[in-house]
Order: structure tokens, then sequence, then C-alpha cells
């Protein structure tokens, strides 16, 4: 018998009419600990993610738990299934062009309200009411909607729905070509130390649609909205972008690397009972979201990218060299991209073909350490 | 000889170099009425907008012109020569998903410095440098980024640049498919009774980044912010977008229509010195924006659009029937929509397709007709 | 009760693990008249058919039936589920650009051993045998391969694992923007006359991968080998691809008119036993394949179509305008395009954006009429 | 002053009229050795074999040449140009989805005619004559042809113009994600030895459209046609598709390894003048096409890669597993892909997603090694 539960989620319907399903796997904790969600692959192309799923689940059945975790692989069956060409097109809805990552709900103005209906009560009973008002804020524009939702709305709300449930949310993603990197709140540094991952970017409290931010900014913004009555209160709820590397590549041994880097994180925040999984010494890498910079290329033409991912790259050497064939002989078939400040490259785009304008790299500036 | 003058402006270039440009026409006035500025096809399928710049270039080279007409084709060469199989894709860039409409720029902040700064200023004084300031800010992001900037701000930016010359904006899009209809600012009701145009869209002064939004934002903000330091000024700019019809047509006969509707709002502008055309007599329809409303499919299937364009269509009335063969036999095949409330149907998506949650139809709600 | 059957037939899985299933209905006859399979939708865009066959099956159970009929809406789930953009991208796998009615099973070898083993055998024997050899071969592939099936064969080698079931076969499809016509087998000419389509393409017996190909052209060799021998034998198979107008449309009111249209013909062919419908009266235009024209855009550009649907073109006569708004001032802005003979036009591309090169116009040459 | 000249060939154009140019390079030999073609990039992604042209005019400048040497890099424009999400999508035409390298031209039926015509001739006017007669066959669809030519066609005929010119032919292709192999005729497998090239596939005499075979076939049908005619002739007319590794990259350090492998071959064939280039010592793999196997993917699912290529897999070792985390719990979530025979796997699919019946690998079978 197995250790865990599952289920089915019916998300969407095709124009076949068949019906569009996740798989949804819980495993109950003693309840003494913290409570998990974890998704992976709401990009179609973002693959990995499935495959840390399927080790944690693995590693998962042999631990005692405290919280309960529920695990989410192929959150967005949509994306995960439309290949365009070879390749998966899953970073946006390709209809309307919408991001997936940014279909997530969360309406600011309900918080001060909140905060003074909820004043002087108990830590315990905010924590519930407002959990209970964020999911039938949800269930109210699920079901009692006469225009409808669109499709990435209908998935992301009931994705919510669950995360809203946990105090901890992990959204497995990566990048196109990329090293892992960890998307951390501010306010939760202490925790990007106990994932095995050496680039971490620490980003505000502002909601632009996603997932993490879909979790954590509610219970930010009502931290901060009690401080202004006086109150200071920690609802102890954490959310991360946890990036896996680069997209369409499945490798089940590195996915059993990122679920101990996973579990290490998970046991510090005491959800597993057991002390198997401490966190790898490494030089830890951060920058603030602000100075996590786009580079974008100053030309169409072929690219061979030549900085090497989470190596300093002192100001004026080449991130890259663009070839310009049908410049050879009567202009420079060469070019060289460089930068006038030391950056951390993180990520560089999917392929070697790009227009003026497409976007290059993701490079840390301003970067620092943090402690390991 | 041409009295128009022609230049090319480039845009951006592809992987293999090909450089990308758009056509510029310029006709010039007497300099005694307001200037124009038209551009069409900035979302690649919208190709309508190009043959109405044809019917203007050939209607206008045999009027006298009292203020200067900038007409810009082709206006995103990237969009208008994207095929994804036979249809052209074209509402945003394929590589990120970002519409193209909405990469204009406009930075509110300048708004209070600035009137505090010219308050008791002339107003041709503030004119004059209210848009300087704009143009400077512009060409700051083309030239001096390190960064770079993505393939679509480029665009934008420099067709930003030639609109902030002109008084009067028009943005000449299409729907997928669609009635024509007009998007314009509330503050210049009045103009929508000189379009041949029997559905508008009032829309409130706020900026998301469109062609439009980004033309006349700057100068209502300005207008009110000299309103809170107690001067009224009218800056008189009127920027709209132009509906033209349904997506991936060409249709040269009814362009020639659309351009003398054009031609009569701009007479009733005085850009034109002489009187040939007058507005149609004919009902027109407007609503708020927050009353135009998007009506998303509640299930995948095959779709028999029923209800036709800009005719009231009362509560309970079908807009369209659903096929799902899939039920044939063990469910229901067939499916009507309706809508609790009356509508006016603008436009509905362009493929029977759709999955559950694909945008059908757009509508307004809480519809009236105004004067003409 | 329904008076027909239902069964799901399962065709390929997606990369999430999704089973794409094709409903197929069944009607059985007393067994005195032909056997017939209908399939709609093999190509995603091309929907129309599906609502053909609602109608079908609205009309057949209220008539008595001689021959068993098998009807198969959404035959092709991926092209169907496949959307690109707005549209549906479906004739060809979009992984591999294979045409989806390019893949079904014919191998021309097989003919001659088998009219020489079956050299004095009586008809009803051989078409048993060589239905039953020809079904063998597809299992060998659908089971028996070791290297796998593309996706696509998947799908036609099940499809037509029950077309070679019946006599009587129809492939259900559309034109990008097109008048109804019906691409007919030589041999069967005088069956063009009980359809309700004004256009016919007489084909050769030739294979090229297409189902009405796979269907008849195995039996029209056989004929021609036992000819050989010096045996005329008439198995009475017909197979015909009828096009129903324009992809990306469904209209039940039109697909009714079809419904009743290929009602007459199969009442023609004694699969119906009443005697309700009848062939219209019109004027029937047909062509060989051979004079079955494509022609291609002799230029880039934005194309007004011009020339109607089924209605002769006397050569000289424009098919359409194309528009070069990148030419106005310098160079002709104003293309028509023309013919050097008479042409019927019967179908046009879907969209108004071309490349040079791209197919903008399928017409009928040396045409004629047939008796209706 | 270059030693080399260069040359832009507009081979089509776009919808807004933008010309797609190809650069062409030429340099000049004595005329004692035989000439050569090199083009690069006729399918989108395949971007690699610009860098090694880049890498060869910067060897062959300094060389002393026999024979003359035309470099074509960027030879599909449209194909290079055309992103579908972050990838290149550039297999076929995006229109059509016909292969990009599938539209060149032979007309076998001109073989036999020809040699009996020439039946006697000196072995040089022959040559001359053929080149000529093949030449003008393609002036004549590019240039009278009433229907217009598909845009493929318009660029596959320029390009097959200029290698029709050649003694020798190389086109620069790449895999998905792949190892280096080669195409060779088996006429010519000695030459095989010379490029650093360590699989190669020997293809027989069959024409199915793409360049090799354009350019080799029609040699080759005629050395046969002058055999039966008792006439041994050698034409010397040798063709290669010459995979480079991975589509979406450009690494122009290994682009030179590459230019230097080339050299070495062409240094063989005496169209250098020097002795630079030495084939490196190397086990040299070798199948026929027809032992040249694509294995399809048995299921939908998300894919571990796990045979290196280039490296014998005995029967019975994993290819690959694919992840079905809708599996986990209730069937099997990994399933291991094996062979019933030893192999050589040579490139595997671009994406961990595929749907069932995906080309997961390409394999040498039955393969044997070539001497060095």
């Amino acid at each position: 018998m197995n250790n865990f539960s599952k289920e089915l989620l019916t998300v969407g319907e095709m124009a076949s009419g068949v019906s569009l399903t996740i798989p949804v796997y819980r495993l109950a904790g003693s309840g003494k600990g913290p409570s998990v969600y974890i998704q992976a692959n709401i990009h179609g192309a973002e693959v990995q993610g499935n495959a840390v799923i399927y080790q944690l689940l693995e590693l998962l059945q042999k631990e005692t738990l405290a919280g309960d975790i529920t695990l989410v692989p192929y959150a967005n069956p949509i994306g995960c299934n439309h290949k365009n060409g070879e390749y998966t097109l899953g970073r946006f809805d390709p209809i309307t062009g919408v991001n997936w990552n940014r279909m997530y709900h969360f309406e600011q103005s309900i918080i001060e309200p909140f905060a003074k209906e909820f004043a002087d009560a108990d830590i315990e009973v905010i924590k519930s009411a407002f959990k209970q008002k964020m999911l039938s804020d949800i269930q109210d524009k699920l079901n009692h909607n006469n225009y409808g939702l669109t499709t990435g709305r209908r998935i992301a709300y009931q994705l919510q729905e669950m995360a809203h449930q946990a105090d901890i949310v992990l959204d497995l993603h990566t990048g196109p070509v990329s090293s892992k990197h960890l998307y951390c709140p501010e306010y939760a540094k202490d925790s990007a130390n106990y994932f095995n991952i050496a680039h971490t970017i620490f980003i505000p409290n502002g909601f632009a649609g996603a997932m993490d931010e879909a979790t954590f900014c509610p219970w930010w913004y009502l931290t901060d909205a009690f401080a202004k009555q006086g109150r200071e209160l920690n609802f102890d709820k954490e959310s991360f972008t946890v990036e896996l590397g680069s997209q369409e590549l499945i490798d089940l041994d590195e996915a059993l690397i990122d679920a101990q880097s996973i579990l290490s994180y998970l046991q510090y925040k005491n959800v597993l009972s057991s002390n198997n999984y401490q966190p790898e010494k490494m030089t830890r890498y951060a920058c603030y979201l602000k100075d996590y910079k786009q580079y974008y290329s100053p030309m169409g033409g072929m690219v061979d990218y030549l900085a090497e991912f989470g190596k300093p790259l002192a100001k004026g050497e080449p991130l890259a060299r663009i070839l310009r064939m049908d410049n050879y002989g009567d202009g420079d078939a060469l070019h060289y991209l460089t930068l006038e400040e030391d950056v951390l490259p993180i990520l560089h785009f999917a392929s070697a073909s790009v227009h003026q304008g497409t976007e290059l790299y993701k490079l840390f500036t301003n970067y620092f350490t943090i402690s390991n």
C-alpha cells in the first residue's frame, strides 16, 4: 500500500473535448510541522521539476513527516503538451501570449480592512480567517463568473487553492540554458542557505502575478498592516521559485541531488522529523531583484555564448561573440559583447540565432556572498 | 513629382542580418492646423490599415492641408512577416509573448515636477517643453542603455518619437473577426461622431502600454496636474485606436470608405482646408471600457458563432452554439451559450476550435447611443 | 436507446500522459447494401466535417439502412487540438512537417502476386482475401515493429483499418478559403453527379499517401492486374475526398445541406432503403488532376483577393491585386495578377499576407461541364 | 584587398516587401583542380555551418587553390530567421510543412536520351553538355513558369544553379542533439576516410529531393546509362551532407576543427596545392542507409536520454528512460527503452517532452568499421 494518496484535478478541456488533468500526490504528516506545497512544470518546457518530484516521492516515503506535503507535477498540461516544432512552447499561452506564471490572483485591497477587523484577534484565528478569505475569493472567481475565466486563470486558480493551504510553497522552474538559482523573499533570506543552490535573487514584496508572490505577498502585506497597527506578527509563510537549471531536459540523477537539496531546506523548517539532510558547503552568491539584469542583443546574428554561468565576469571580458557572415569581407563578421561592470552570468538564451533585442543573458550585478 | 516625402526607418535586424525597415510618408501642411500621425499594422495580422493608408495617400494628395500628416504602414515588420502556419502570428512577440502594442513608454512620475516647474508658463511653452521632455526620455532609452532594449521596445520607441510630434494620433488596428469600432478617450467623446464607425469604447486616463494611451495619457495627466494647481489648460491632443474590422484581410474598396471616414474626422479637426468629407448619419453605440466585456468559453469544442455584430442581443438569446461530438449519444452534443443581460456583440474569436477559457466574444454591456 | 453504437479509439499519448481518443459511431444496416466509412477532421483546422457527421447522425437515425455506416469525427485529435496563435495548425505534424493525410499505407508490390494466387477465385473470395491481406499488413505495422511508428502513422493506420472494412469511403476536408469541391477517382465519374457539389477533380490511379487513394488505389490496381490476366472484375469500391468549403469554420445549418448531399450519393449507391434524397440540379464543372493548378505569388505583399470561386475567369482578368506600400511613391504600390488562360478559381490562401512563392490560388484549367 | 569576391543573391520577398538575400563568397583557383561548392544553414536551426564557413574563409585565404571554391552561408534566410518561441523552426516551410532540403530538382527522364545523344562524345564534352542541360532545366523552372514557384523551390533552384557548376558539393547540416556524421554516396566510400568524422552513412543512388542527391544522382545515373551502352566513364563528381553536431549552437572553436576536416578532404581531392591538412586517425564506423534506423517513442512522456552517441550499445542496454509521473502510484512511472539488437546511437530528439511516436533516436544497425 502506498503511504501517499493520489488524486486527479481536471483543469481544462481542449477543442476535441479531451479533458486535461493534473495528478496531485499527498503525504500526511503528524501535524506538528508546517505544511508544504510543491509544484512543477507550470511552464511547458521546464520539465525537470517533474523528475525532482519523482525523486521527492521516492525519498519522502522513507521519512516520518511532521507536516503534510502536497506534490503536483505537470501543473500545466496545456503548456506541457504544446509542441511548436521540436520544442515545447510553454512560457505563455500560445493564443494570448500571457505568461502562465502571471495569472495567479491577489487583491491587495483586502489587506487593510482585514487587519482592522482582526486587529486584536489571536494569531491562529488570523491565519485561519485570512486563509479562508483568500480561498473564498478564488472560489468566487472560479465558480461565480458569468463571463468566464481564461484558460490560464482556470489552471492557476486551482493550483493556488492548493498552495494557499500550505505554509511553505516551492514552485519548480528552469531557465532557458541556465545555472541553478533561487528566487527568495527578502524577509526569508536565511532560508537560502539551506538549498544547495549557489545563486539567489532576493525579491521585494510586490505582486506581478507569479505563484511565489501570490503566496507570500498577501502574508507579507498583512504583517505590514498589523505592524502599522502596532502589532508585530510572524505568520511564518515562505515561498520560493526554485530554478533547477536548463529547460527541455530530464535528468533523473541530477533530480535526486535537487530533491536532497529541497529536503535539506524542509528539514530546517521542521517538516521532516529526521536529521538526514544537511546543506552543502558552497559559496552562495546573491543579488537584489533590481540588480538582476537582462542583457538584450545589440544586433541580430548567430551567438557563440562564451561566459560561464556562476563565475564572476570582469568588466570588459566578453560575454559572447556574434557572428555576422553577411558582413564578412566588407564589415565586421565577429562582434565581441562586453559590459562596463562586473557581472555574474546566470542564464542565457536557448538558441544561437537572435534578432536584435533578444534577451541574451540574465546576470547578477552588485552581487555579494551570503553565509553558508 | 510627389507632393509627399518618403523615408525608411530601420527598426531591427534579424538573425541573418537582414535589416527591417518601415516606410514613412510625410505630407506638409500650411502649419495652420494640427499635425497628425497615423500608423498601421503594429499587430502583424491586422493588415487592413495599410490599405487605408494607401487610400489616404491617394486622397490627401488632392487636398490642401492645414496640418502636417505622417503616415506609417507596416509599423512592425517583425510581426507583419511572422507567419505561423498559414496565418500571421502578430499580436505578440513570438519569443516573449509580450503584446507589440504594450511596449510604448510613459513615466507618470515626470508629470508633477513638470507641472510645478512650468506652473505659470505660457501654454505654447508648456506644450513645446513637455513634448521635448517626452522625446528626450525616449531618446535616452533608445541610445543610452548598456543593457539594451527588447526587440519590441526598439520598434515602439521609434514609432513613439514620431507620434509625440503630432497633435492627433490614429493607430489603425483590426479585431480577429470583428465589426468596426473605435477606442476614444473619455474627454474627446465628441470626436467619435465624426468617424463612420457605429461602436465606440470610451477609455479612461490610464496607461497600459498602448500607443493611444501613450500619446494622450501624458497630456491628460498634465491637464489634471495643472488643474490641481488652479489652471485649466486644453492642449487639444487626441489619440484613437481605430479598429477597421477583421484581421487577415485586405480590401482596397472598403479601405477607401475608411479613409473617407478618417478624413471626415480630420476635416472636423481643421487638418484639411476643404469641406469634402462629412460624417455619415448612423446610430452610434458606445460603452465605457469597464463595460466592454470579454466572454470566455465555458468548455472546449467547435463553435458555431450565431450572434451578429453590432446588433443588440437580448438576454437569453444565443451567442453561439458549441459542438461536442465526443458527447454525442451519451451527453449533450450541442450547447447553446447565453448571457444574463442584454449585450452588443462587437467581435469574436478567429477560429471555430476553442479550448475551455478561450476568449469567444467581446461585447458592449450597459451600452447607449451617442448623438450623430 | 440509441440505434447506433459508440466506441472510443485510443490513438496516441501526449507528453503529460494524456490519452488521445477518437469517437467512432456505428449504424447497422440490413447487409443488403454496401458498407460506408466516413471520417472528418484529419487536418486540424478542417472542422466542418464534424458538423456534417453530427447532421448525418441526426438524419440517419430516421432511415432504414441497407449497409453498415461508420462515422468518425475528430479523426486526428493531435491536429485538432494544436493551436498556433489563434488558429489551428493542422495540415501537418508540427514536429515533422509531414501532412497528416499522407501517412496511410499501401504497398503496390502485393498486387501482382495476389492476382496470380487468386487468378480463378470467385470475386467474393477475392474481395474477402484481399481485404484481409490489407488489414493484416496494417496490423503488422501497428503491432510488430521494434522501431515503432510515427505519431501520424499510428493514427492513420488505425483509421485505415476501419476504412478497409467499407465499400465506400468519404474523407471530409475543407480548403483554406474555399468553394465546395470533390476529389473523385476517374473510374467513378458518374458518382460525382449525385453530390451537390459544383466542382469535381478527377484523379488517376496513383498513391501519394492520402486516405481516398489508400482505399481505392489497391482495388483499382487489382482490377488492372486481373484485366491483364484476362478477367474483368468490378469490386465496386469508391472513395472520395469531399471538400466542404473553408477551414476554421463551423456552420451547422450548412452542415445539414452537406449531409443531405452525402445522403443523396449514398441513396444512389443503395446504402439507404428510402428514396428521400435527390441530387440538386446544378452546373457541375470538372477537370483532371493534371489541370488542377496551383498559382504561387510572384511577390511578397498584402493580397486583395478579387476572383470569385466557381465563376469562370477569362484570361487577363485579375485574380487578385497585391499591395506593396513599401513601393508607394517610387515604384508600383498595386500589382494586378492575371493568367494567360481561362480558369475557374476554386480556393485561395487563408491570409492576406504572403511571401513570394506562397500558394495563392488553386484553379481549374481545361475544365468542362459534366451532366447532372 | 580581399582575395575573394562577394555577391548578394536575392532569393525571396517577405510580406512587408523585405528582400531576402544570401551572401556568396568565391575564391578563384588555378583551374588545375576540381571546383567546390559549400553551403550551410538550409535548415534554419542548423547554424554551425555558418561558423565553419567563417573558419574556411579564414584558412583558405592562406592557401594556394587549384580549384575554385564557392561558399554560401545563410543559404535559407526564411528558415534562418523563422523563430517559433525561443527556437528556430527551420526544417520545413512553416506554411506548407515541406522540408527545405527536399525541394531541389532532378528529372530522371533526361538521362537515357542524353546518354544516347552523346553516346560517343568525348568525356569533357559530355560533362559540359550535361551540366548545361541541368542548368537550362533549372533556369526554365525559375524564369518561364506562368503559375510560379513555391518559396522553397525559388531558393533551392538558385542554390542548385551554383552547385551544378562544381565538381564537389558539401551541404553543411546538423542533427537535433547529435554526434558528427557524414552522408556519403556509396561509390565515393574512400573519401569518407579523409573527413575527421567517426560515423558515415553510405547512401545509394536515389533522388528524394536533397542537395547531395540532386548533385550526385544525375552523374551517377549518367554513369550507369553509359555503362549500359558499354562505356565506363568516371565524371569524378562527389557530394556529401556533412552533419556537424547539434542544432541551435554556434561554436567558433569547434568550427575551426571542422574546417580543418573539410580541408583535409579537399586537399585529398587536389583542390588545395599545399599539404597542410591530414585526416586524423580514428575508428570510423559506417552503415548503409537501409540500416540507419529511426526509433520512435512507444509512449508519450518525459525522456531522460541515456545512450551515448557513437558508442556501441549492446542489445538490451537502455537507450533512454521515460518518466510518466501520471502513473506514479498506480502504474509504472519509469520505463526503460531497449532494443533487440546492437546499435550505435548517432543522434536524439531535441526536447525531453515527447508524444507517442516522436522520433527519439537515429541509430546505426549492422554497422562496421572502415579503414582509416
